[in-house]
């Protein structure tokens, strides 16, 4: 039994494998599942006895990262402090979009993404419970213009091609020491 | 004769303006010309009459975004000193990207514009000079995520639709005092 467990999960992983490889190549919405079994060399039956649709394998390959958001929204709301609860929301953030900076490119233009947290719920409320954590409800405009600003720097610098070349660790530390120069004792938050 | 050149420049605003309401709503690719002369009351041989295409539509819509950031250019590209050039190309990219938020939003998450500025050889210059005024050619790593963080962290927020009911002064103003903290001595150009 355990042999076919693992041989199950490392058939799902290639699957998975490829069909960021061809994302990435032609778009979501560009790649049909015979596109993705064609290149590792397998029937189309093989690609849905893993996955039973295109959105399914979106769905399974973002996991991870919704995983990582989950943990980072369960530890921030645990702070009571508005600044050190906003601050660890960032650097959450930061950590995780570079971690899985291969996958967000991939996706970053894609309505695949948007389209999935809309379809789950538990997505939706872990999207929500982050989005609160960064702005509130109190957030004078200034503060919400601000975490704009920083989120989508964060993310669009994360998934910026000609960035490709620089290593996570240096793209890390830039971006951390920007995002703190920018919220640490930040005007617009009082 | 100005009569009817008059009354061409009128039929052509009205048929944009009735499209980038429809691209709003479905995005480029999600609207066709029968829905644009539909919702204007027209024909679809008047619209066709003032655009062959829909990608002249969106070409005709991003000219004046593209006038302006030929002017930004010419001006940066006349300093001389480095850092002063970098900044007046911010500050540039700032103001028109304000003053065009609602063209910026409609465009940004769809392949249209950077396929139009692919397919014109003089919208690809003005681009690659304008980058070329970002980053040159010796800019460190640090730099480049900077500039990178910067240009995205302006864009995003401007094409924020949580950030609709903020006035266009309020959002430049934010912006320029956030990019300028960022851009200002900073040790990452050296």
């Amino acid at each position: 039994m355990a042999k076919s467990v693992l041989g199950r999960g490392t058939a799902r992983a290639r699957v998975l494998e490829a069909a960021l490889a061809k994302f990435a190549e032609h778009g979501v919405s560009g790649t049909t599942l015979q596109m993705i079994a064609d290149s590792i060399g397998v029937g189309k039956a093989s690609v849905y006895y893993q996955f039973r649709s295109k959105e399914d394998i979106v769905a399974a390959a973002a996991q991870p990262m919704f995983d990582d958001m989950a943990r980072v929204v369960t530890i921030a709301e645990a702070i009571s402090d508005p600044d050190a609860r906003r601050e660890v929301t960032i650097s959450g953030f930061l950590e995780f979009s570079v971690r899985h900076r291969r996958l967000s490119a991939v996706l970053a233009r894609d309505p695949a993404l948007e389209s999935l947290v809309q379809s789950r719920e538990d997505l939706t409320e872990i999207v929500d419970r982050f989005t609160n954590l960064l702005i509130g409800d109190g957030t004078r405009p200034e503060g919400r213009i601000l975490i704009s600003f920083v989120t989508h720097g964060i993310y669009g610098s994360v998934t910026d091609k000609a960035l490709e070349d620089v290593s996570d660790e240096e793209l890390h530390r830039t971006l951390l020491a920007v995002a703190q120069q920018l919220t640490r004792k930040a005007p617009h938050f009082e």
